[in-house]
C-alpha cells in the first residue's frame, strides 16, 4: 500500500466465485441464504497455505471486498435503502449502500472449509452476499465477544426481513431442476431462498408481471400469484 | 475511486480523534475500554449533515479504517497474536493483526452523539480501540441481525481476555489526577480499564520494571506489585 497525502491503495487478495453472477439476486445482507456455496480463491501473491493457518478453528470470517460493479457510478450523500421501501432517504454512512464515498463492503459468513483447487487456495463459504468476480482485500476472522453485539438497536434495519412466502415450481421447471440436479444439487433451495428475499423493487413486488435472473448459468423466471411465488421456467445460458 | 487491473484507490472520509496517541496503550479488540472517548472528523469532501442522517438511529457502527502506522512495514504471512502469549504464529488472515497485506482496520463501537464542532461534522463514540490521527475509509451502521453472531466459535480468541486485576494509584499519582481532573474527567477510568487489559507484551507481564504509556498528552508510568498494578505518577508532556 502506498500512501500520497490522503491517498491509499489497496491490491486484491483474492477473488470470490458465487453462484451470484448478476446484482440483481443478491440478498441484501449475508446470512439470509444459506444455500449460497461461494469461496474466496487467493490471489497469486497471497496463494499460500501459512497465510490462512489456524483460521479453520473460526466458525465465521468477514470479507472486506471492492464494490467493482459500483465503482463507476458517483456516490450520492444520500440513498433510498431497499428497507424503506425504495421511498425515503437516509446518509449514506446510515447505510449498507454499495453506492458510497470508498466503495467498500463488508460481509461476515461461514467458514465451511479451506482447499487447494487447480493450485489455489480456496476458502469456502455458506450465506454470501457477494457477486460472483468481486475482488477481496481482506480476510478477517469474526471475534465473537468484540464482533458479536445481540441487543445493538439497528434503527431502520432492526428486524430481520421477512422471508415467509411459499413458492412453487411449475411442472417445467421441476423437470429443468431434475436436468440439472448432477451439476446444480441445492439449486431447488438457492432458489427457494433468494426469492425469498424478494429481489424485485418493493414498488414491483405486488405487480403481475414475470421476472427474471440468473444464477449460476441459468435464468430463472418467476411471478406472484396471490400471496405465493411461481417459478415458471429456468433456462441454461449458453455462453 | 480508480480501478487498474487489481488495484484500488481510496480516500479518507474523516480521521480519527482518539485519547491514544501511541499504539502501546490501544486495547486489543474494541468494546473493551468503555471510557475511551473518541470522535471521527468528517474530511472536507464528505462534510455534509445529510450524510449521516438516520445513523442516529443505530446504537453502534463499523469504523473501517487504515493502520496507516502499519503501512511501510512488510506484512509477513504468519503472525504472533498476543492471545496466544506472543510464542505461536497463526496466519494473518486468522489474525486481526494490523500488519497485513492490506492494512485494513474494522472496529465495531459503540455510537454516541453526532455533532458540529469548529464546522466539522464529529461522530462521538465510545469504546475505541483506534489511533489518535488514523484515516477512516467508511462508516457503516451495524445491523445485529446480519452482524451479530453470538454462537460463533472464535478459535484462539474465543473468551474475552481477563480483565480482572486490581488497580492502585500512588499519592503523587493521585494528586496529578485532581490537578487534571477538569481537563480530562474521565481520565481515572480510562487509565484502569486500559491497564486491565495488560499493554505490555506478554513475555513482560509478570517483570518487576516500571512501565510507562501515553494517553492524550499524559504519560502514565506503573508497575505490577504482586497481584496488583500501581500506577506511580502520571506527568503532562508538554508540545
Amino acid at each position: 500500500m502506498t500512501k500520497e497525502s490522503n491517498k491509499f491503495e489497496l491490491s486484491a487478495i483474492g477473488e470470490i466465485i458465487s453462484p451470484y453472477t448478476e446484482k440483481f439476486a443478491i440478498p441484501r445482507q449475508p446470512g439470509l441464504v444459506t444455500a449460497a456455496k461461494s469461496a474466496i480463491a487467493l490471489s497469486e501473491d497471497c496463494n499460500r497455505e501459512e497465510i490462512l493457518r489456524g483460521l479453520e478453528g473460526f466458525s465465521h470470517i468477514w470479507i472486506v471486498f471492492m464494490f467493482h460493479k459500483a465503482m463507476k457510478a458517483d456516490w450520492k450523500p444520500m440513498v433510498r435503502p431497499p428497507r424503506l421501501g425504495g421511498n425515503k432517504k437516509v446518509g449514506v454512512f446510515a447505510s449498507r449502500s454499495p453506492f458510497r464515498p470508498n466503495p467498500v463492503g463488508l460481509s461476515v459468513v461461514a467458514l465451511s472449509h479451506i482447499e487447494l483447487h487447480q493450485k489455489r487456495w480456496h476458502i469456502y463459504f455458506e450465506g454470501g452476499d457477494i457477486l460472483n468476480g468481486t475482488p477481496v482485500v481482506d480476510i478477517k476472522p469474526y471475534i465473537p465477544y468484540a464482533d458479536s453485539i445481540p441487543d445493538a438497536s439497528g434503527g431502520y434495519a432492526q428486524e430481520s426481513p421477512n422471508t415467509e412466502v411459499k413458492i412453487n415450481f411449475s411442472a417445467q421447471a421441476q423437470q429443468r431442476l431434475a436436468e440439472l440436479k448432477l451439476q446444480h444439487p441445492t439449486l431447488q433451495t438457492l432458489i427457494e431462498q433468494v426469492l425469498a428475499q424478494q429481489p424485485q423493487p418493493a414498488y414491483q413486488r405486488d405487480q403481475d408481471k414475470t421476472f427474471g435472473m440468473t444464477l449460476y448459468d441459468i435464468n430463472i423466471q418467476w411471478r406472484k400469484a396471490g400471496d405465493e411465488i411461481i417459478v415458471a421456467d429456468l433456462r441454461q445460458i449458453r455462453a
